[in-house]
């Protein structure tokens, strides 16, 4: 029903992407490849994972397949794989999924699609200001913040982009000007973020890939990740908190 | 008494081989070189260490002379002692072991060695099968293997040597044929075997070691190391675990 | 105020030396350079910080000006910055220290000086022994007697310079020569100090770093550290503990 081998960076790419959020998830094999999405339980947040054909090494679907699995489990499994680890995934029964690479075979059952959370719908929202910069530099700002309070606010203007963070004592700016980003459009807008999300967003990122980011006022913010070499796309979609005037 | 140079990997090896099993054990400085052996307090698996003399830089000793030694003691110690640096071992009255390297000198009190447990006897089985290959890759099927179940299954047949072990909703089967064997007799065994323990021998061994193993069916299994370049060996011998039909 | 520019290894180590001992600091930013000192809670040891001018980048100081400042917080945001990196230090107004590296901006709020424990006035003592060498060995020896004691013995006599510790089956003894030693003047000393607080001294030592040891007859030591490639002096006096006959 489905052969298809990737590259381990991949698969440890996927997973942990879904981990961020959910512990169980549809893998939907299609045409264009490998997609997943998920809404965390408590509604804040929202994954989109895609991995056109072209990422993998070779591609063998029959039709299309909806997998129900274990997050948790794919993404205990690949921490043992190398990122450069040729990877095989096969589902030749609706029950089991195995991954081979190396001289190891993992044969993981599949959860019934039907009992896992229904899929969210994609919002269409309209976000007037988009920021294109490096995803190592943001993850770093993240971490930063992180240690000093629970939420962020993400602003731009025409001095640039901010993410500013704030402690009982102290203060952490975070200001990258235009020439500094890869991309921005120049539009202002001001939303508040919880750190508890973006941090775990932030653990797919390394320094050199793509973070897109469109934000609006007290709005949901997107984050589109381009990851493993550019193999995967990762978007997060946050919805705001409310700032405290 | 005793006045022996070795480098400090061969004293990590010894001290991480018997520590995976006792906390006291005799340490026999022989005409051979230096040999210790040792069954848990469960009597579930034995240990035997032998360093020939010809695997020290120096090697003198007055007769034979047993030591009782703080298993737990020297490993932390050989903790701080890098692989490469030279380590004198001597022993002048029968009380105390010292220990040399760099600008430190380390004064361990001896056991008295009628104090520690009785050493066991050395079974003499006959083990059909015969695997050699790369402790290295077994040390990884070991830790992969320990991930999803608390015990494994080794079997042997025409296909190769098997590793399987299952967990609730998962199964990993490691797999090497004849040809990714160093050495393999085609003999047809099975045993079933405690991770607890073998997540501990594996802690020795290194890519490019080199691991005997010798298997029966539902036996008592017999892993032999030769790790730390070659100059020490580390014999394992594990009782079986039952096989519920 | 202030407005000063450094390399990140020096903002580490200094923030590093203070925590050791206090939570919180007087910074005097002087027309010398950068100095700071403190004594523990419990009036056991002290620790004196000084960074030359010339160990700066740039440095702008309207006359002096003493910051209060919350240690603690500024060895966290320490962290986060690369020894390499360029570093800059500024108050505007008397209420906030603003840190810069990068595209990053702390505010970290001062401290009201006259609110932290007064500043201890250095003793002046006479210590016969001096004993300069390597920091990144005494560490070594003082890391591994922490693991047998809570104290440890200085000595130095015709043979040398001895640190000795015992536990309570085993003795550690790290001994270096007068020819191992950078210098040394042969004169004999013995106290005895708590491992507690040295272990957290070391915590600013590297091999290559310089060490200075003045040291007496159950009497105060002192140990003088040239870390951060020279740019940093730190120097810690530490009350001997008494040995029990």
């Amino acid at each position: 029903m489905v052969d298809v081998i990737l590259n381990g960076e991949i698969l440890k790419t996927v997973s942990k992407a879904m981990v961020s959020l959910v512990s169980e998830a549809r893998f939907h094999f299609k045409d264009e490849g490998l997609h997943s999405r998920a809404v965390d339980p408590a509604n804040v947040a929202m994954v989109i994972v895609d991995v056109p054909t072209s990422s993998f090494e070779s591609y063998h679907v029959d039709g299309e397949f909806v997998a129900g699995v274990d997050v948790n489990r794919i993404f205990d499994i690949s921490k043992s794989i190398r990122s450069d680890e040729r990877v095989e995934l096969t589902v030749v029964d609706e029950t089991s999924l195995m991954i081979k690479f190396g001289s190891v075979r993992y044969s993981v059952s599949l959860i019934d699609p039907s009992a896992i959370r229904k899929e969210p719908r994609v919002p269409q929202i309209d976000l007037p200001a988009k920021i294109v910069m490096d995803a190592g530099e943001f993850r770093k700002a993240i971490m930063a913040a992180d240690k000093i309070s629970d939420h962020v606010v993400f602003r731009t203007n025409s001095e640039g982009f901010f993410i500013e963070a704030e402690g009982d004592v102290d203060r952490i700016t975070f200001h990258l000007t235009e020439a500094e980003l890869a991309e921005f459009n120049g539009m202002e807008a001001r939303s508040m973020f919880s750190l508890e999300y973006l941090k775990e967003f932030v653990k797919i990122a390394s320094p050199g890939d793509v973070l897109t980011i469109r934000l609006g006022n007290d709005y949901p913010g997107r984050m589109i990740f381009e990851v493993a070499a550019g193999k995967v796309k990762v978007e997060y979609i946050l919805a705001p908190r409310i700032e405290a005037e």
